[in-house]
């Protein structure tokens, strides 16, 4: 029974990933200036011509991470789609700032030229995976050092000093360990890495201090994950400290769970399902409606975020890879039923029949509202990684039973 | 019918007000470190003490002017709540930097530490509103002094040089004439010039300009009111130029129709409401669910703003003011037929009649979807504002005819 179920499962997906590429390639070219169009209608037409960066870097890393992985994506057109978004993300997305060397912009104009940046560290972190990932297509060392040195930029940021971030310093804002830093340090570890002894022993003190910085969220004697705690692990007054996002708790587990296996740390697995799978399922599933919610307050109070009750399609992707991740390596039977459930919801109301792709965001009764398929922070990243992760577990899980090293 | 109408609407009206003036005088006040607090439960409860400083001066400005302006408010724990938010502004509001003098915190902790810092004008608009309305009471001439002392300052940032607010000129984001900021800057006019002539005579000129950048926002032959738009009053490519907000349009409606009202310009009257009064109304109610939405696009795109369909509190707030001065001076039915809807949706759906106070954030089917009374951006201010300017023009309405000097 299982097994059919599973396999009736991975077809979906793998024809689901066919799609999800097939509309990216077929709608968010630009063969003018390169790089990608990211505002993409329900039916993927452009809507808006500006390119963001934290998409064009997340599209050069899916294409280049399809093309080197999955044998029916190694195709010319993928590859000469990345390059390109590389090209352009070399050529424009550095911001010329008397300080700030190395800062990337948030948005480019179609023809490069800077719109908005952030002080925040994400532009430059997606700029490194697609360098990293891409450049091990290629084997061009240039770009692999570009992906290494903004990487090295990155740490001191976080570790050492933030002023080229132009955050001020305020007496009041004294600063947080906000759960997306040391996730995204994790991952991007991870992706430079593989296969790379060297590279692995320079950055292993640093995947060490994620992996605590991100067990610090584990609040209120084990019952909460919060987004937001203090650098020593403490919780943080008002709304700020007592801010739920199940989603993000959620790829955090599958973060954590993938350095575990590979540590082989049994008590680290046990904390990713335990604390970052089981606990956000627990608060964030909507009972009523389902699906799960965007934020929620810890203590009940009603978030500040307008959209908080809201279903997005990136929480339900995180957690099909989460539960997928975690039951293919255990076998435990409540880890499949929780991916059966986001499963069915997902499946019923994210994806389009007609014109493919997914919608990405529904109110709480799970309609569509904003029925684009690419917008400012949705792009060819979430669903083809949740669809190829998916894919890739299945197949593990295809494997001997034996090799399943998890216990729970 | 119509008179004993008006008459039921405006015993409500004054109802309201005396219910939201004690919500607040009863559940926001800091009585340790003075000023107010800000994110204020359903039921009144403080769930954050962080302190906003455009709530704050506004909180301060609405004291004022219902101490100074209508009978029964004229009491003294009004005015002493008004000087502890001053005086909290005075001490605190102003960020301690090298460059940027003058520049305010958005936002700052309980006793008074800033939190954050906006890179845009509006923390000082309130600043100025506060100060200046308060000191008609008191004859400070010093906190007059300082008032306009940060007026000049916002028009120096605004005509002259905004390097003080720190945005960096990036060479894909020209200037915008965003239409909050000649709004912003005419309401202040309005205020610093009351019963001033020599003041009024200072800011001839600025008035007229910001009457002039506001109009610019008429676009699409005059069939639309575009949210940004260039500084020569052009459209602006993609989302950002087809953004319209009915709710803002409104405000600056009625802006425009008091100050046409004052210089007795025909001509604009007629603009004010043929443009900025019956456009938005055509384009931003809601015939399905009624209530106004808060963002659209002008070519039937879909916004990215995820909270583009919702219903919230402040443009309803607008509308009412909007259509009952245009009502309350030309007499027309179509305005009172206005009035009458958005009088209807806004309190049957937004006033709470169990707590008091009211609802901020309805869903497009106006279910609450969050149900504090006050938060970030929702203070002592819209509700009350609407409700006092509506008793004013009830008054207005009752005079004599003959005083109707608009003609539509």
């Amino acid at each position: 029974m299982t097994a059919a179920l599973l396999e009736q499962y991975r077809e979906r997906i793998q024809t689901e990933l066919d799609r999800v590429v097939d509309f990216w390639l077929k709608y968010s070219h630009d063969k003018e200036h390169g790089g990608f169009f990211n505002c993409l209608g329900k039916d993927g037409k452009v809507y808006d011509e500006l390119k963001y960066v934290w998409l064009q870097g997340r599209q050069v890393w899916m294409y280049s991470r399809l093309y080197r992985t999955v044998e029916r994506f190694h195709r010319p057109e993928i590859l000469d789609a990345a390059k390109s978004g590389a090209a352009f993300l070399q050529k424009f997305a550095r911001v010329q700032a008397s300080s700030g060397a190395g800062k990337c912009a948030f948005c480019l104009t179609r023809d490069g030229r800077a719109v908005k940046v952030q002080r925040t560290i994400f532009s430059e972190c997606f700029y490194v995976m697609a360098m990293d990932e891409l450049s091990r297509i290629t084997q061009d060392k240039e770009m692999q050092a570009d992906a290494e040195s903004m990487m090295d930029r990155l740490i001191f940021w976080v570790q050492t000093d933030s002023s080229d971030l132009s955050r001020p310093q305020l007496p009041g804002d004294p600063p947080v360990n906000s759960m997306a830093v040391p996730m995204m340090l994790l991952c991007l570890v991870d992706q430079l890495t593989e296969g790379r002894t060297d590279v692995a022993e320079k950055y292993k003190d640093l995947s060490g201090w994620c992996v605590e910085r991100i067990i610090q969220h584990i609040q209120r004697d084990g019952n909460a994950i919060l987004e937001n705690v203090t650098l020593t692990g403490k919780e943080l007054p008002g709304c700020q400290g007592r801010l739920q996002n199940p989603g993000h708790a959620l790829e955090a587990g599958w973060f954590l769970l993938e350095y575990a296996l590979k540590k082989e740390d049994v008590q680290l697995q046990k904390t990713a399902v335990d604390k970052f799978m089981e606990i956000p399922f627990h608060t964030g599933w909507d009972k009523q409606h389902g699906g799960l919610f965007y934020f929620l307050d810890v203590d009940g109070h009603c978030p500040t975020q307008l959209e908080w009750n809201m279903k997005l399609w990136w929480p339900h992707c995180e957690a099909l890879i989460a539960y997928l991740m975690a039951y293919s390596h255990s076998r435990a039977p409540l880890l499949l039923d929780r991916f059966k459930l986001i499963y069915d919801y997902t499946f019923s109301h994210f994806s389009d029949e007609e014109h493919g792709e997914w919608f990405g965001y529904l109110s709480r009764q799970g309609e569509v509202v904003l029925d684009f398929k690419g917008g400012p922070f949705k792009g060819f990243f979430h669903v083809p990684r949740c669809l190829y992760m998916c894919e890739k577990h299945f197949a593990f899980h295809n494997q001997d039973v034996t090799k399943c090293k998890m216990f729970l």
